[in-house]
């Protein structure tokens, strides 16, 4: 007897994401699976690796409702090549699945799927509802910022924080290595429960760049938070991601107030010149010299084996000559954030953090990097 | 002063043909490097690990000749960035380059171009002209079944030689691992220097069909043969392999004679079948069943952990039952190395090697695998 009917389209659509969370840590073997719940006309999917979850609802035809836990790996490399047809499912004795597709017959092994852990309670009524585009930029422009150190936990994420200005109510996201920092604001934009500041890990953040990735279509998302974990619903996928404990570091203080030398330039020009540059720099330190002249920046790198290279770009800037150093690569990636075509430069001298950001966005959205300088 | 012109594009070309074989042995410092040299209207790059070596000659505009030895990964970082313009090289002391392009300045160091090793020699008027095509065929009809382990060191490549049968010569193609055998022969083909034998490395070979891919429209190549080298020419690049020294197995002896069960299929059918089912191979043997009856065969297999799984397929088989077991991934890529519609699969019995081939190739080609089975 048929339990239910799936089309193997649908359900690789639903196996394939949950490739990246499922089975990714081995320390629980039930980890490795996926939790498959059917009834009504659903089949609802689950994985998780305790500190991310996702579950996705799939359309099906359920003849008898039942559960199952099955290895997410294997489920995966069996559904991908099937032909695309109807997948037939039966739950049997022991935990096992029995799966026919076209002339193929398989039987599966499984394990108890009471002993699946199951996933935070969220409330269907809790939601913020948010633009999925919006959510999708400010995790660009931030989380390339993010440590990725396990000995600074509370680095390993983006801040969401509520921010109040002029009466004007902000949403902002904030991450920082301790070597750079990056900060976003989207004005008029609320969403209930970050108003005291919350970290969402980075790996969590990077899965919902992935499924947002793969809803282009879906113009809007729910989000949600409580005390211990963060919730994202886009379409019929929820992701839920434990949240980091721990204090965010005092930001505000390291934004620099008083960088009165401003250059202005073209992020493609400085962007081509910078990879150019940098491939003389060394491995380690990756430093590249920034040399200002009245209207113009000498960009120069030196490596001890390979030798040198340097490039003169044309700028705005009126200020006195300065040199100073910075990271290539945290320069690109800032650079790679903004979707302006110019952008600002604002330094206070050799030994002072630099701020980068783009000219000019849109006047609701507000953005910086502030880079730690280096000694060339 | 400017020694010689080459365009970006021209440049980057040649060094990313290089960029498989400079710098895969890291025992000598210059191995890492290519070997420039400029003369007439040629920049002539040379790459080698002492086993393959590759020349490439670009169109470049040379105001005074020399040569230099340069980082290959560094050289090739520096101009993939690079704007797509005009290339100015200038030869420095103590074998430094000064490198310029737009608005880039590179100073790079150098080794001594003297010390690079030589490739062996070879004579321009020496070589047999071949189909391009036809190498790159017979190439990818054999390689996949050399062996990677160094400890069977003269299975690690494909065996060149001469066939001669009913008075028309051959040109054939073996590769073997022990477990299973290709062979394809090419009717009325001479290569000169190939009658007894040689042995080209897979190394060689794979880096062979990388170039033959880049250049699809060079319709014909040169291919040389010397004792110890193996030369091919194709259009401005020139690959020099060393051979391997150590006899080949006696391949005749192993291809079967009596196999009088011969089943006839459809290439995608049983080509997709076993991908279904070599899901649930066990990871270390991937071993398969197939059991025959008349006109149909059961693919079957079972894994220790995850389950089992098995899918009947139509063939044209009027034998008694037999049951035999194959590894599937030796019959996978046997069948991606066919380019017929249907294929054949000849069987003694249970305990004796199977003949895989397709059906029906051009007269003028013959190809066949043999595979060991293996007890399921």
């Amino acid at each position: 007897m048929i339990h239910i009917e799936i089309e193997k389209k649908e359900l690789l659509k639903g196996l394939s994401l949950m490739q990246g969370i499922a089975g990714r840590k081995t320390t629980l073997p039930i980890l490795s699976h996926i939790y498959m719940e059917w009834k009504k006309n659903s089949l609802f999917l689950t994985g998780t690796d305790l500190e991310t979850g996702i579950q996705e609802e799939l359309s099906a035809t359920v003849h008898e409702e039942g559960k199952a836990s099955i290895s997410s790996k294997k489920l995966y490399e069996i559904v991908r090549e099937l032909p695309e047809q109807t997948i037939q499912i039966h739950k049997k004795e022991n935990h096992w699945i029995h799966l026919k597709c076209g002339k193929s017959v398989f039987n599966i092994a499984g394990l108890d799927p009471e002993e699946f852990p199951s996933l935070p309670v969220w409330q269907e009524n809790s939601f913020s509802v948010v633009s999925t585009r919006m959510i999708r930029e400010m995790i660009e422009r931030t989380v390339f910022a993010a440590s990725n150190e396990d000995s600074r936990y509370h680095l390993n994420g983006i801040l969401f924080t509520q921010q109040k200005a002029e009466g004007k109510e902000s949403l902002r996201m904030v991450a920082t290595d301790g070597h750079r920092l990056s900060l976003v604001d989207r004005e008029g934009q609320v969403i209930r429960g970050v108003e005291k500041g919350i970290i969402v890990p980075k790996k969590g953040i990077l899965e919902i760049k992935k499924i947002v990735g793969d809803k282009e279509g879906e113009g809007e998302m729910g989000v949600y938070f409580d005390n211990t974990h963060a919730f994202f619903k886009m379409g019929k996928s929820l992701m839920v991601i434990r949240l980091i404990e721990g204090e965010f570091p005092e930001y505000d203080q390291v934004i620099p107030k008083n960088n009165d030398k401003k250059l202005k330039m073209g992020k493609e020009m400085i962007y081509g010149s910078l990879r150019r540059v940098s491939t003389m720099a060394s491995e380690r330190a990756e430093g590249v010299k920034l040399s200002l002249k009245k209207n113009s920046m000498e960009l120069s790198s030196y490596h001890q084996d390979f030798g040198d290279a340097k490039e003169d770009i044309d700028i705005q800037y009126e200020g006195p000559p300065i040199e100073i150093g910075f990271n290539a690569r945290y320069l690109i990636e800032a650079l790679q954030s903004f979707d302006t075509e110019e952008i600002l430069i604002e330094l206070k001298d050799e030994g002072s953090p630099g701020i980068i950001r783009p000219h000019s966005p849109p006047a609701s959205s507000h953005q910086l990097c502030i880079i730690m300088p280096m000694r060339i």
